[in-house]
């Protein structure tokens, strides 16, 4: 059988949010790279199994990165102190024009593919460019790296530079049928999404012909959605007509389950800072995704989402880098931020919002996320098999530790970034 | 002469705060341990002095952490979810008690100042526990690693756990008497600095003992101050005759100058994140520190420090790891931190207080808590000599940048745990 095997180690997962769930020195189980779950003791029905042995490692379910720009990898943790429209005009789009250059993109997109793979990172969304033919190439590298990604051309036809906006609505639409046709069934693990930039870069016409290709085609969406009051305001201004930000994309179906045309477009909204209740409640009744980007909201001084009242409510969240208005592609440092920001929220600005702990961010970063990709984000039987395995002897401490304390340890100290000696997505090895 | 040569690359420091000083491929010179400036030719005068060509390093200050607790290294990152009560009742206390044992002493001290000596900080002010031979100890390692710094062996004659709690408030004094007596003379670059825990942890009568122990040797001040709001009550049900906080250590001479008795004793209090004004009026008229740690102000859930008021005050001001409240010794990550909370304070809380930008956070973590320890934290003439310097060619990009994106790239991404290649302190090379 393919992508069969047993592995052995210190297995710490998140079944339920707030709960860690660890098994030291236990067996995972993936068939057909299916998890058939954790064991103390190795059933004999998989007795036959090649075995990994990864003696006294940690291994952590795969990350999911729900958010985070390609092309931005290259200038991350750089020109950190403006707001989002300076740092989209000044900085971002400019950079962004780069990648007309097929040779520049092979490049950085390289590094980035680079990075996430040997990372803890297992699946992502990711959002390219305008250009049609630097995404194939973005997907190609994915597709061979092994990871399991989501990955979309965007579109943006105003108020960007003059190199970034597309000429037209319908060049814009030409380029991503063009681009959906040529990649939709190329890849085994990487798929196209819809990928209006936001409402600010994509005219009226636009989102009708965004419409037009999500029902001829049913693949999902992702976008950003009320990240700065900044682009509230505009966006209030460009559409008076919509009683909230949301409900642009909305509009033209392209927000998640829509009950009144019977559609269910899978969509993943980044952000929701300043989301009014009535978004919220349109995207909990629609099962649109929330990508919480933490270190982003704080880098461009956004602000911090709400995340405990989302919990409390219900919302699908997961959480994303959101590289490079997050300065790190580590979704390890997105959990602690992520707690970070809802002990600042529950201080600074509303004491009814309980802070995040460990092992709810932990969650949010794997089932919580996951549930985008599919059954992912845990070891129990029936997911698909991604795991990661640390070497956190790296770590030096003078004391013995249990496993929640190597677990949590592990988080803060961005293992991630130091010692991955292993890597599984849906089964298969990848590192 | 000794400590004497030419150091060669890409410096990179602020002279001022808000302002980057950036020499690509120039000349910075040390002559017996103290900087004659920046040169972007060599003057002729120096070129007969030993040369460290860096090729295209990165060449900046050491960083100043001005408030780290060395038993406390062991375990960071750890039990994060707890506030400042609970996360000191219930794992700080009982993990400080272990360094009673002098092996183990050895073991986590050991681990503690090899890391700070890799890393980018040539200069900190350190608590110890109360136990003073494990504080000896902890001095010998710094000595011997070559970093300059304060250590203080903790006092503490209440509200503890008994294990950690002093005898009684002579029993206290004795001790401290005892280590300083055995220390001040002892090494070169290692001091020992008066540390009352905090209010809570200290009796009137052990605060009496330290005023006159301070009066007898003369050496600094460290302590905590108003840094959450339990605390601060607490405080004041302690003494409720002070009008705020600070005023309990200043009744006692241990907060900065004292125009009415004519001393001047040097003090850094850590957090001051909800002072009152009188308190900051008080801080400022006596010149006393704040080492501001805004990653152990997050994980404990203490608040934001309005950071951005102390600097229109002219208060001084450097910055601190506060490990293990906060989870990383790296000042480069100090440095972003600030930025991050500076950001949210201002979107959250008030945004007549503007964010923090680069330069001044680099300021902060370099003269700015410099200062602690005389003239330090640049290359301008006159200042003791200290350097790092650092490879980023570790930090691949596709593109070419400029100094100033190297710069915050380097701090952003943390190049200080990833690749500092030398390190000078005081003109001596200890890397």
């Amino acid at each position: 059988m393919k992508n069969s095997f047993v592995i052995k180690g210190n297995l710490c997962q998140t079944i339920h949010a707030g709960e860690l769930d660890l098994h030291p020195n236990a067996y995972a189980v993936c068939v057909n790279g299916v998890s058939k779950g954790v064991f103390e003791t190795l059933p004999k029905e998989y007795a036959s199994l090649p075995l990994y042995d990864y003696g006294d490692a940690l291994i952590f379910p795969g990350m999911v990165d729900l958010h985070v720009h390609a092309p931005q990898y290259a200038f991350r943790g750089m020109c950190m102190d403006l707001e989002l429209k300076d740092w989209l005009n000044r900085y971002t789009f400019p950079q962004e024009e780069k990648y007309e250059n097929l040779e520049y993109a092979q490049k950085a997109y390289g590094m980035f593919v680079e990075a996430l793979k040997k990372g803890a990172t297992t699946r992502a969304s990711v959002f390219a460019t305008r250009h049609r033919y630097a995404t194939e190439l973005l997907m190609q590298l994915l597709e061979e790296s092994g990871l399991v990604s989501y990955v979309g051309k965007v579109n943006m036809d105003r108020e960007a530079s003059e190199a970034l906006t597309e000429e037209s609505a319908e060049i814009s639409a030409y380029n991503t049928f063009g681009w959906i046709n040529a990649t939709k069934d190329k890849f085994k693990n990487t798929y196209p999404i819809l990928t209006p930039r936001f409402i600010p870069c994509c005219t009226d016409k636009l989102m009708e012909e965004l419409r037009q290709i999500q029902m001829a085609y049913g693949i999902p969406v992702q976008s950003h959605l009320s990240e700065s009051k900044g682009e509230i305001d505009f966006v209030k201004f460009l559409r008076p007509d919509n009683p909230f930000y949301g409900d642009s994309y909305n509009e033209y179906d392209l927000f998640g389950k829509n009950d009144d045309i019977g559609t269910d477009v899978k969509t993943v909204m980044a952000h929701c800072v300043w989301s009014t209740d009535e978004e919220v409640e349109l995207m909990r009744k629609n099962g649109v995704f929330v990508a919480h980007c933490p270190a982003s909201n704080m880098n461009l001084t956004s602000g911090i989402a709400p995340i405990r009242k989302y919990i409390d409510l219900g919302l699908n969240i997961g959480l994303g880098s959101d590289v490079a208005g997050g300065h790190s592609d580590s979704i390890f440092r997105a959990i602690t931020d992520a707690i970070q920001v809802s002990k600042m929220y529950f201080r600074m600005v509303n004491e009814a919002d309980k802070p995040l702990v460990f092992s709810e961010a932990f969650y949010l970063a794997t089932k919580g996320g996951g549930a985008f990709f599919g059954k992912v984000g845990s070891f129990e039987e029936g997911y698909e098999f991604d795991a990661v395995v640390m070497d956190d002897s790296v770590l030096p401490h003078p004391q013995s530790l249990n496993l929640a304390e190597r677990m949590e340890r592990a988080v803060y100290l961005g293992l991630d970034e130091k010692k991955v000696t292993a890597k599984f997505v849906a089964g298969r090895k990848i590192i």
